[in-house]
């Protein structure tokens, strides 16, 4: 499955509702090494290549001061990706794990996410390392990287509650 | 505007293009103590109070093994959020930055992300803390947390590579 779309002995496919509960709009193309989805590597690496990120419009003007993030999230959609197992066998050995206990690009809703490292602006494209995609990947979103971002807005209500046991 | 609908000073709106590039399936349901968005926290915290993600069949099976990662990355869609704001006034001062130099619920694809903290399981449902959402947010994916993932299956060429500069 993952890598080309056969099953393999033990993984299971559902019979998967009609994904039409929300809609995203690709606001740009990823640029990366790897044509085929047999090379592209299992997760990305800041030690790796170069890749671009190509932001289109009307989009551009929400580009403006993320050079302050040198570590981006991203969100792309895995468009060659099935979307109805439930259960894997990433080493293709009879052993099968569920879906959500992996990171694997079959999922029923594809979307990846990726923490880059910034390494250059050009105009409206991102260069970046850390990502494993194809090729040609439709980007959906860009956010600075939790862990080096603060809220700008004051806190809330929900801010401040701590939980009790469940 | 964020917490409501209002534009606020510098804030631009654009039209933006039809989001029909891809559909999501909603794979199931987050419960929080927080009904409105003014009270939602800015940032989930691991020292706040249990939510509950429950998943819908037919993805029962595809929780198989998640109790392995004591730390799970959500993605959930941000269903009251509008999408058309490129420019953001966080604290309502003039001042703007960028939506992709935000993590504001308001983005072209309205996707959040947050690492929780695995507390427990109940059936297809999950106790975790960490989040930040309205109650009743559909859930769209879940996986292990990338800093405890380590991939199962035999690492690929692309693993391999290691970058020059752009």
């Amino acid at each position: 499955m993952v890598r080309r779309d056969e099953i393999r002995d033990g993984e299971q496919a559902v019979s998967a509702p009609a994904a039409d509960d929300a809609r995203l709009v690709f606001i740009g193309r990823i640029g990366t090494p790897w044509t085929s989805r047999m090379d592209c590597p299992r997760q990305g690496s800041w030690e790796g290549p170069v890749c671009r990120i190509e932001v289109f419009e009307p989009w551009h003007d929400a580009l403006r001061g993320i050079a302050e993030y040198p570590q981006l999230e991203v969100l792309y959609w895995l468009h060659q990706a099935r979307r109805d197992l439930v259960l894997q066998s990433p080493r293709d050995d009879g052993q099968v794990r569920g879906t959500f206990a992996l990171r694997s690009p079959v999922r029923p809703n594809p979307i990846a996410t990726s923490v880059v490292k910034l390494v250059g602006l050009e105009g409206a494209t991102l260069l970046v390392r850390g990502l494993d995609c194809l090729d040609g990947t439709p980007l959906i979103d860009l956010k600075p990287d939790r862990a080096i971002f603060k809220p700008l807005a004051p806190p809330t209500p929900g801010d401040l509650a701590v939980g009790s046991q469940p």
